[in-house]
């Protein structure tokens, strides 16, 4: 796709989204898909008729590019061809009252399909034949796990043997990479032979075909595929029909899907501009220009006296709104005492230095982020959990909204900048999330880790600009928690403060009467054991916690939850450590818990 | 395990459980476990010193069994000895303080592990060594994904060759029977070699062994694996340690500790069962006694309404309590008018006639089982889901009871008995209520099944008596819902009556004015396509959805759902049909939820 070309059309397949069919095309017209690949399950469980359905998408701006899928019909054996032509009539009729001309043919997985390639070809001519008098394209699709045809290069060559002008392919990136085929070969294959293209993702998983299809795909951007590549190839093949994306997930099944049709629609944006279409560069990003928490009343005063510990001091006063300034060295904490949505206290923005503010923002805006520009030069957008990402410029433009403090200049503490920020995600959002925050702000994707926390399993993700000058950590529970089992879970959020000599900053903290998070004995006697750090007295007499990689080491300590929503951490790198403490982060929750049992029951 | 022969020791690794070790401890004591497995992150992320938990535990009547995992020891690369038996010496250091003698040490996984079982003889010798002059012993354990060692024969060779009493052998059922290694072998072991015994069970799964261990093992029961023959051989080879459950879960990492400490607990009673140890028979089941409904106010003319136009009539009044009897042919459904939980109305009561049921209360209890005798002659117990089931004689006496009404005699319409009853489960007690259905009441357990539904993937698992009396139906959400998308969900529960003739019933049901739930006619077009059913003209009419296998035909249609909790379900087995026409489901699940949507705004 060259720069400038026109772009392909764009669509969604209904499976992507939950809900009911009228729900679906809403999403899907609403986010401004161009078709939808209609699943037949869909269509089955609505009482609207296939003419209606065919009006309501026309009145949505939508075409019915495909509908998917017709299975286990190639290579049958030959009694039961008729059978199966009848039941392909009977689709024809469906797709005529749908107004679709392009229907999905999986390659058979009936255990009794016959190996032999032209009697599939023989049969594929045959059902294609009857198609081509109804003005209908059959799209024949390699599934990874079909019985006998499960590559692309395979379904081709049937294709050709078959030789019809209504048999096509169907290719699905999903069923081409999770089997490492070498896309390559599409290239070779005639532009006008490629029907219909489905776009899945998925993460690296090492489990059966089938399974990691049908609940683990992602949209593209938010897995490990090189779908950059793969697209590629079948662009120079000269493919013009849409690119649609096609995704079984568990989540995603579940999930609101106005937010998932938006997803998806910001996956194929960003996928497009992989391969030419031209969308606004991500300006370079230099720093965390500052990030504001939203207190509520009772956790102000703690707030107050942990930034004071930590070593901040209160620098200015916004003019118009009850927020302060709270400054060390290029840290910049603003505290919003204004609104209070309940938990105590929450990071409410975070906002980045970029080179060009507008141009991040004319990003977002083609990336469907929604944005605001109260103030030109310092626009913002609203992230998937609902947290407002600024653009600054380098100039700090924002601080002429504050009344410098008459008492205080800035501190020249400890704390040196803002390592990263901590992002506890809504159970929903954290695939989009990932991907809002790589597509947006151009940040590099780390891939998930998980682990066990004492409340159950826990999913991260971090990312990162190259220079590492703004770092963001992502977590979500693996299983979304009920109500009845969960004592004072901590799931907040947190900002961490890099220093260069996290022991002093510990001594500083306990002088201040603001001593780290304890951290348990058995965790250093194990450290010990496993990693025998060399200033293990020092780290067990702090509280600090400790990881080491191959490229260095990583020291950090906590604060306390600051009312339900908030803490910080102060961390040290040591050599080329670019990780996050995750494995000890088992360790901080439980702690984190202790202390908040322990402040609950010193109130009640 | 010989009949009547002392029972082993009963054991539970800390990592079935969620929380911090204090909830788990203490969970695990109040299920009735004789001692623990700790697992070493347990144990580093609390305050507590080792001697500290050892007093805890023995407190509370465990003993601590195993102190697991130790890692990547046997067959390292010889320079990296010297560090391995450092790090032994320092868990050994600590399992003195806690009070326990052996330690799991897992097949060394790391990449650099030396194929050489002469070396991991002769390094696990050394650590045996190390180990004896404590007092500790060494259990061995072959990693299903270990290196090179990855089957208990091998694991057997190794710890033969390094012939040293203080090393021994850990079984672990997951990592012999997910690689289908016949168990038959063990026997052969002698006994005072087999140190440690953990159990786990599985469903049937294709994907990587580790991924499956960690996150989907279940309790024995609840999967797939022979576990009665695997256990079987191990007492064979003369095993007398304690039986432990090691089950990584991602549900149970999760849940209520307490409750998942009971399952757990059961699990273990009902294999001992399976291998000798007595427990009182459970009664032949010979049907549904009768189930009671409890209604809210707005609910109940509905509810008479449609139980009328079903073909029941109002046999009798309880005596003391506000509960309608309504009955038709060997149908016997139970109004109570008296308490609503919000909701509308829902299933509160299940009886099953029992062919003793003081024998039956007497099964349960050994199950841990909540029992209830208000009245001695009919017991009930509260199934994990909080409805209680009842087992009543086969004479009726729960009858007399009820005072009969003057005006109406038992109907005799064209509902035969209770086919089926129908329990969406709350989240975390899906594979719970199996076992314990399964366990307590006899039944014979299916495979799960997963479908789409429109709102998100489903798990169903059916049970069954031997002789099909008694069936019960459960299903979970295979993601737990959040609150931001779930218009109108439908999750009610159902009661399934038998006809022999179910286009009469539904023209009864049509002529009453309570015609069944509309069914979309896409559905019968499909339907045509693909089975071609004899009758389908009367099943469009009818609005009775239709399934076939190989051994019959199933057909059903529904009434709405009543309140928000509850709908009816009419269906005819034709031949030897044995499923519940659960592909059918997100079709009724969507028609449902179209007329509460009508019903909500027609009420709005």
């Amino acid at each position: 796709m060259p720069d400038n070309a026109p772009r392909h059309r764009r669509g969604i397949a209904t499976v992507c989204l939950s809900g009911t069919i009228e729900d679906k095309l809403l999403a899907a017209a609403e986010a401004g898909f161009d078709g939808v690949e209609i699943f037949e399950n869909d269509l089955l469980a609505t009482s609207q008729t296939p003419e209606q359905l065919r009006d309501r998408c026309r009145d949505l701006g939508l075409r019915i590019d495909l509908y998917q899928p017709f299975r286990d019909f190639e290579a049958a054996p030959p009694p039961r061809l008729a059978a199966n032509l009848r039941r392909a009539e009977h689709k024809f009729d469906l797709m005529e009252r749908l107004g679709v001309d392009t229907v999905l043919v999986c390659s058979s997985v009936a255990p009794d399909t016959v190996d032999d390639d032209d009697l599939a070809a023989e049969q594929l001519h045959a059902l294609a034949e009857r198609a081509a008098k109804r003005g209908i394209r059959i799209a024949y699709e390699a599934l990874a796990w079909g019985r006998f045809v499960n590559t692309y290069s395979h379904s081709w060559d049937i294709v050709a043997r078959a030789d019809h002008p209504a048999l096509g392919l169907c290719l699905d990136s999903f069923h081409i990479l999770s089997r490492a085929s070498d896309p390559a070969g599409i290239a070779d294959i005639p532009g006008e032979k490629l029907f219909f293209l489905q776009l899945a993702d998925a993460p690296s998983l090492r489990m059966d075909p089938l399974q990691w299809s049908r609940h683990h795909r992602v949209f593209p951007g938010q897995g490990n595929f090189d779908l950059k590549r793969f697209l590629g190839y079948v662009l120079d093949a000269g493919y013009d029909g849409p690119l649609s994306l096609e995704v079984f997930n568990d989540v995603y099944r579940q999930a609101d899907p106005r937010c998932t049709a938006v997803d998806a629609m910001r996956s194929l944006v960003a996928l497009e501009e992989s391969v030419g279409v031209p969308l606004p560069a991500p300006p370079r990003l230099t720093g965390h220009a500052f990030t504001e928490l939203t207190v509520d009343e009772p956790t102000q005063a703690r707030l107050a006296d942990t930034l004071t510990a930590l070593g901040f001091t209160l620098t200015g006063h916004h003019r118009e709104s009850p927020v302060e300034l709270w400054e060390q060295n290029a840290i910049r904490v603003l505290v919003n005492r204004g609104s209070s949505s309940g938990g105590g206290a929450g990071i409410s923005s975070l906002a980045v230095e970029s080179s060009d503010p507008v141009a991040s923002a004319r990003r977002a805006e083609a990336l469907l982020a929604p944005v605001h520009t109260p103030d030109a030069a310092m626009p913002a957008v609203t992230a998937p959990d609902g947290s407002r990402i600024v653009f600054c410029g380098p100039g700090e433009a924002w601080r002429d909204r504050f009344r410098p403090s008459s008492e205080a200049s800035r501190a020249e503490g400890g704390l040196t900048h803002v390592d990263h920020i901590a992002l506890t995600q809504p159970f929903d959002h954290f695939d989009e999330a990932a991907l809002f925050l790589h597509s947006v702000l151009g940040l590099d994707t780390e891939d998930n880790t998980e682990y066990a926390a004492p409340f159950g399993l826990v999913r991260a993700r971090a990312l990162s600009d190259p220079g590492h000058h703004v770092r963001i950590a992502l977590s979500v529970a693996l299983i979304r928690r009920g109500e009845e089992w969960s004592p004072g879970v901590p799931a907040p959020q947190h900002i961490a403060f890099a220093t260069d000599d996290i022991f002093t900053v510990a001594t500083t903290l306990r002088t201040a009467g603001a001593p780290p998070l304890p951290i348990p004995d058995n965790y250093y006697d194990d450290l010990d054991a496993r990693l025998a750090p060399l200033r293990l007295a020092d780290l067990r007499e702090h509280h600090t916690l400790y990881d080491r990689d191959n490229d260095g080491e990583f020291l950090h300590l906590y604060t306390p939850v600051l009312g339900d929503r908030v803490f910080f951490e102060v961390c040290q790198r040591i050599g080329g450590y670019l990780g996050y403490g995750t494995a000890n982060t088992p360790i901080r929750m439980a702690a984190h818990r202790q202390q908040r049992l322990a402040a609950r029951s010193a109130a009640a």
